[in-house]
């Protein structure tokens, strides 16, 4: 689905994300046809090696490119809930996971693509130095990018350690007029329509509707990004779709021909 | 403490089977100047991110090789009780221990040795064959021996599959007359004065005395092998003393100037 | 929905199989209008404690009656893969979990109905007698009726220690002409209108078809007895419809006026 | 050990605090005759069902009181990590751990003798209201006391709840001059000696030295009082041998006669 030589704006979704018997969201078969990046749970929050194994099977049917997710090893918590970690617990944890992960792909032949954190990981790393730093640390050791949220530690704890970046956009939450991604409670309810609309925007322009209306730079001006659905909600394909027309169209309009 | 060009008797301990707060055994340092090889635990029967990442950098401080040795994920039964897995569930989960034990090696900059299923994976292996050959099928993967006991489907299931394999001999437990490895229940109480002259009895002529005293060839005769050690028994640390000295003297008589 | 006071047909299902942010089968608000008896899941193969104490309450409010639901500690396996305990390891397991989950249905006022192992712990006590005995002495402490099969170490055993049972048949699976239940791959699709008939069959003559369509005495004949509707199955919701139209009519045809 | 008719000055330790095949300090038979009351983990940060049986038949053999000891259910963190949980989740995970627990005290003929909340859980209920409310109303649910800090939000939540209060002081750790108890990093190092000249000034007068030596009154002064011992130091049973002599030589002078 992607032109690796070409810059262009792509759709990343968590995957592996159900647990033993459990399953959570639509299943990999009905998304993957529709994005361009997953990131694979890796038995931290969520995932196990039976589940792992096999959504690395059908990123690679499907040609998808796949990113460690590791997160707080909190099963009951979905990965969402703080868990106060020493840096060497939090390095050494995400060693780990994505460690375990890449055996799967190096048994698939796939290259991991990049690492994105989940959850209470991804948002404690954007206040933490510490935690951030010993997470840097561990990514390093992948020699892989940074999926993270820019004009945050994410971005500049990257710069810092010599991390490539890939700056993301989330499009089915809002973003306060300061800039900060808002939770679910915090966003105003989106149809797939306005999700495609404010998608097609930020592609071609750059900025995006605050949570009050205003016109927001969230940072992903002028440069390929990626745009991050959540698999969990309720219309996560309906979302889905929304916004891989309005990428679709934007990547045709932008990069077709370059 | 081994020379890599000329075979010889080797001693492997299992090592990082602590887990959080809770320790098992005499400390690494105590025992790693003692021993050849450690038998890395992943995270599955015993161990953690932080204790595995620790125990590779006291093997390598002390020029110890590294095998990993997964397990059941069942920490209560620390690996010692059946779980009954699917082929799949079982060769997913021998990736999944040894590929995150595998990063912590790239890290500190050593190769992987081994790999030593542990406790009931180790026994179960002996019989089930289907499990073997799951459990061989994720071997194969990481491109290194196998240890295990020799004239068993250890050693036949590693032929099957084009895996080295490393016969280990068990010094502080006892083998029936038919050539099977006692538990500690069946074994008679061995000093650490026995455990040596069988070691060296062993070495220098490839047969030991049953249970019952009588001579039994265990399968390692005319070749190197390794001499396994058990970390958790109470004497572990006069046992390894007595094996080590017989170790050192077989070598010295079977391989100097070789 | 059951006058207590006369012996009737009733249905039973599993419920709080949820774990975390994963959910299992409809939710318990669809299902509980429909069934007499829940059996809750109490953390080892499923269930957290905030999932036990909301089933427990959405229980009260539809005045389902509750019984314990203990299962292996295995949530990768849901409590579907065999764990070989010790007695000691069974009987306190059992102890645990129960005791869990009365502690929650003592602050919702409700007595704790019954006792019914799930999955493979089920299973087990029809084979392992020094199994079924360590889950029979737990159960005594209880001072409740045991779920189970007729005709296995299920009612022998229960007769044993003197404790209550309570016969219970499965309508959406069959039985081997031998009187074995199956499971889902050796038993025939059904529908729910073969539900609707073998659970009217069975409730007035106390005989249903086997696999090959025999007649078949399950050992429920001429008393009350429990049907177990699977809450995990694709169908659950329209099978339950069908059993529960079955039993009630069963229940007006027999039991009115007595 | 106690005469329970008298109010006197008692000391309590922590047990069960091992899991599975991994132990944690000296074991109960040598520590139990030297208490008078052992708080029993409950599987959340330590502790399994067959531990917590066994733990509970030894303090049954010797005499000791029996208390509830959960703690956030985080064994690599050994429930010393702060892990943020909603006050349904805190509610909710006590209900079930002293739920458990109660059963095998049931089975003993042991009464629930008190709760007292483990490691972080302890020190987050003094800061946390929400957090300590929800605790609160857990324990309000088994009618027993809480142990804890006096001056704290431990009493002052207690109270608050109509539940009752034994206040507890630490005397192998500093506490700071504002009355603070303090970390093993932040106190002096401590002898034996010195442990039982400061249970014997604390129980005559109701002042202890503080971390730099002044007098500070804990909050204990003129009423009977638990002695907590941390069982997981390395001097733990001199230290022990060294409060209870103190205990005993105080409640001979102050209560006999009585």
């Amino acid at each position: 689905m992607s032109s690796p030589s070409l810059p262009r704006i792509e759709i990343n979704i968590d995957c592996a994300e159900s647990f033993g018997h459990w399953s959570c969201g639509p299943s990999d078969e009905l998304l993957m046809p529709m994005i361009d990046v997953a990131n694979v749970a890796c038995g931290g929050h969520a995932g196990d090696p039976v589940i792992m194994r096999r959504t690395i099977a059908a990123a690679k049917k499907h040609g998808i490119k796949v990113g460690a997710h590791p997160g707080f090893p909190d099963k009951v918590g979905f990965g969402r809930r703080l868990l106060v970690m020493t840096p060497e617990q939090a390095y050494a944890e995400v060693l780990y996971q994505v460690g375990a992960l890449k055996v799967f792909l190096d048994e698939a032949g796939l290259p991991l693509n990049h690492i994105k954190p989940h959850g209470m990981w991804y948002i404690l790393m954007q206040t933490d130095e510490a935690f951030n730093d010993a997470t840097m640390r561990a990514i390093k050791h992948f020699n892989v990018p940074l999926y993270g949220l820019p004009n945050t530690l994410h971005q500049t704890g990257a710069a810092k350690h010599g991390i490539p970046f890939i700056p993301e956009a989330f499009v089915d939450l809002n973003y306060s007029n300061a800039g900060h991604l808002l939770g679910v409670a915090q966003s105003n309810p989106m149809t797939p329509e306005y999700i495609y609309g404010v998608t097609k925007k930020l592609g071609t322009t750059g900025v995006l509707p605050s949570v009050t209306g205003e016109e927001l730079d969230i940072g992903v001006k002028g440069g390929p990004f990626s745009v991050c659905i959540h698999s969990d909600f309720e219309k996560c394909v309906e979302n889905l779709k929304a916004a891989r027309r309005a990428v679709d169209e934007v990547n045709a309009e932008l990069y077709t021909g370059r």
